[in-house]
């Protein structure tokens, strides 16, 4: 995500909700947003003009689209940084080079630009998941894990703050945009899997299993004990486990789990886990132990 | 929690958190709650009487304390059964048989009550997960199970709008219940396991599957698409199959691991599971893929 032009979202249009923005405005450079750049006069030009054809004119104002966008992008970038309640509409202001009256022209207040960057920020998440049906399963999931696990940790505070809720600024808004994320990465996954007609309990262990990875990035966020790369494997590998449950239990996933481990590489996140689980079963404490259980009760 | 005096704490001393109540005032019977028991005239002497010794009069009104325990386990059953947008004051002052001036000597507002009864109702959940160290380590997991699933049934709406989040009346004090409660089942369940020192890594595994569990329990509330029973065993298998892969990545766990297989009896949830896999694995697609993945990378 490295270049963006105003007249393109973000993210894969996919997932994009636009929101009602009109696209078509003349692309301008944005200017940088500096943390003291003196405040933007709000000028009776600035806050009654239309948006449109301002890219005509020789002055370097930005259009109405593109000053939302900057707004936006600033109010992104702070809410990354730091929970909400320590964020005001004049850090905002201050970092946009923009005055207070103008942030207010195009927002009403600071709930409704937390509001309009989190689900910028959370159509950007969402586009993250998506990832083409290119070999084996694990590898997959590895490189979406690899990609979701940058984006905690560059917008780590704000993260955290949506996710643990309790926050003075969670709404109906914010809880909104956090259900439309995981319900992409439920679709992906559920998409990657290629099951005909998944049952309620493999949709549910996808569920969980989406709750696990944000509870273990939450977790990573406050204390950072083990390296990121480590997580993302053990992720994975805990997908591939719950998804062996649940097809333990489900007679009609067999037949898919084995094309699923069919398809899989030794060197990968499943074939490690094979050889560890395989390594663990082979200490004789444990080996006994199961040996006991897999012959059953005594009738 | 069929009968209460106003002098014990609901659940278990262990986990009360009494809020600066006054023990030992005398107990009373309380009047039944009546969803159409007039309001109680808000009298000086209700409203200023401080609580003691009214318990010497033979009028049959309410001690302070009793009022405000009213109060509180009446706002709790409304709160369990709506979310928090859907109960007004004047419920609440209905249901208690109460006026609304006297509801609001109790309490500054809706959500200073919510709250309260929240922390009531996350006093009881957590001791729910209270249970002796006898047995094996799955069946007893098994019980605190049916409890905590019991316990989200009979609460079931209230439970919902609390875990979802973005419910207006989500506020710090909300989300430190939750945490609470979360904490406590941590603790119990890291107190099972009886591993002398629990490594990040295993605390991450059980903070994990706790999220598993209010999830699994949230969607079930939604959909109600298997048997309570059945969540029930699956939740226990998946913190067997948790704490199997935490140990196959630290080498220090499997000694612990050991222990606990050779503790489980055939009929209990591991040995079910164990079996479930053992067949799995039997199914030639999946038993050829693995073994290829056992052999590991040809070098």
């Amino acid at each position: 995500m490295a270049s963006r032009t105003p007249s393109a979202a973000p993210t894969s249009p996919r997932t994009g909700r636009s929101g009602g923005r009109t696209a078509g405005t003349p692309a301008e450079p944005s200017p940088r947003a500096g943390e003291s750049a003196p405040a933007e006069p709000s000028t009776p030009a600035a806050k009654g003009a239309p948006a449109g054809k301002g890219g005509e004119r020789p002055r370097r104002r930005l259009s109405v689209d593109e000053r939302r966008e900057q707004l936006i992008a600033v109010a992104l970038e702070l809410f990354s940084r730091r929970p909400p309640e320590e964020v005001s509409i004049d850090d905002i202001a201050a970092a946009a080079g923009a005055s207070r009256p103008l942030v207010y022209h195009y927002f009403p207040g600071k709930q409704a630009l937390y509001e309009e960057s989190l689900r910028r920020a959370g159509r950007e998440l969402a586009g993250r998941f998506e990832e083409p049906a290119d070999g084996p399963l694990s590898e997959r999931l590895y490189r979406v894990m690899g990609r979701y696990l940058d984006f905690v940790q560059s917008h780590g505070p704000g993260f955290a703050a949506l996710l643990r809720g309790g926050s003075v600024a969670a709404s109906a808004g914010t809880s909104a945009v956090i259900d439309e994320v995981r319900r992409a990465a439920h679709d992906q996954i559920l998409s990657h899997l290629a099951v005909p007609s998944p049952s309620p309990g493999l949709r549910l262990t996808v569920r969980a299993w989406i709750a696990n990875a944000e509870i273990t990035s939450l977790e990573w966020l406050g204390e950072r004990s083990v390296p990121l790369e480590e997580l993302q494997l053990h992720l994975v590998q805990e997908f591939v486990a719950a998804l062996t449950l649940t097809a333990a239990r489900e007679p009609a996933l067999a037949a898919e789990l084995a094309g699923f481990f069919a398809a899989e590489r030794p060197d990968g996140p499943t074939g490690l886990l094979v050889r560890e689980l395989a390594a663990l079963f082979a200490d004789p404490g444990i080996a006994d132990a199961v040996a006991a259980l897999v012959v059953g009760p005594a009738n």
